[in-house]
């Protein structure tokens, strides 16, 4: 079965954390928007879905996947479905709700992030918001990344094994989702907020092992180096905007 | 087996969503942090516990949930854990996660409604952002509030049966824990914007319907009723600044 991923196409944002999960298992997708509309995709595709009256349950916003008659949205909601399906959970409920508790977090993570840059309104444009953001953009650096960073660290340390493993894992021995949703968190602030980031990070070793190490798994090597991999840009969650990093 | 809530004790906040689920279901709970000190209760207990090095798991923050020697923080993963055990979600796994993903889409309006007034950091006072607050107000009536309460009521709409129902659920027949989520952000929102939320809310007739007839179970509205049950203050995060209501 292929999943149809739907997401904006010129950004990572939400949508990356659902690919990443998809391209190191190596699972058949389509990323809907992404495609042509001679051949069926593109925006209108995706909007076209998400306005069907027909539709018992529409997502509340992209992105969100569809798995025959399965529509998921809610990025974490989507991960929680396709975790074992993947192979990218352990397979006790326990482990489970654990890794899904973790996701959240790293939701709430983006979601100060974006709100960084958009403290306002999403429906103004940053300059328009500048002002608020710098405001904002102290509090994030002095409190609020330090505080999330500092518990994915106590979350690495605590996961018995890790001081044995190259790349430190969130829940267990393998790779999970969390973890690349973790390295995806991290790769998005190193772009947006270098100079802090690197800052906070210093105190979170293995935070930067975690980051370093997930991207060595062969097939999600080759995916970061394809043009399937949307670079971060300036429309998307993980804005650099200098003036924001202190 | 006696659950264990642990949440701040002066506000209803996300730790009201957990105890709307335990209350309408009958469920034994200790409320942690709203014991005295001198039977192992207070804020302390709930501080210790989260500061525990021990905790191979530790939540990032409250309201978490213990359950024997399961350990659970974010609300919506408590409820996606309590759901199952409280007879608030129905059986297949298709329905549990779209009660999921709609729990995800209330928390998401939550976390903009605590933002409303806290657009700048959760560190600083409302008067030190009062500003920003009043700049995010505007858009939260015209374009965020009118979005979220339209998309809850689409998804009534769509649940068949609703129609022959006194009260309409989000999620099948039967009452979910997204139904008593809902209710109670409409009642928060009720509280902090009434003209506001009262004007969005006239477009929304089944959520409407929702917001009235949930507390009519018995047992919820024994608890409404109870001192149990703690009043929306400027503490928390539905607070009442009419400056704020447009």
């Amino acid at each position: 079965m292929t999943y149809q991923l739907h997401y904006w196409p010129g950004i990572p944002g939400r949508g990356e954390f659902v690919r990443l999960a998809l391209e190191s298992a190596g699972a058949p997708y389509v990323d809907v928007a992404r495609e042509d509309a001679d051949a069926g995709g593109g925006v209108p595709a995706m909007m076209r879905f998400m306005a069907d009256p027909a539709l018992a349950r529409p997502p509340f916003a992209c992105p969100f996947l569809v798995d025959g008659k399965t529509v998921i949205g809610q990025t974490a909601a989507i991960l929680l479905y396709l975790g074992p399906r993947l192979g990218l959970v352990p397979a006790s409920e326990a482990d489970r709700l654990w890794t899904h508790q973790v996701q959240l977090t790293i939701a709430d993570a983006v979601a100060e992030i974006h709100d960084l840059h958009h403290p306002i309104a999403s429906s103004l444009y940053y300059e328009d918001q500048q002002a608020e953001a710098l405001r904002r953009s102290a509090d994030l650096r002095a409190h609020r990344l330090p505080k999330f960073m500092q518990w994915f660290e106590a979350v690495l340390a605590r996961n018995k094994g890790n001081a044995q493993r190259e790349t430190p894992r969130l829940v267990g021995g393998r790779l999970s989702y969390a973890d690349l949703s973790l390295f995806q968190l991290v790769d998005g602030l190193l772009y947006a907020l270098p100079k802090a980031s690197r800052k906070v990070l210093q105190k979170a070793p293995l935070v930067r092992a975690l980051h370093a190490g997930v991207p060595k798994q062969k097939r999600l090597a080759a995916y970061l180096a394809s043009e399937r991999r949307i670079p971060f840009n300036e429309d998307g969650i993980f804005r650099r905007y200098p003036e924001l990093d202190g």
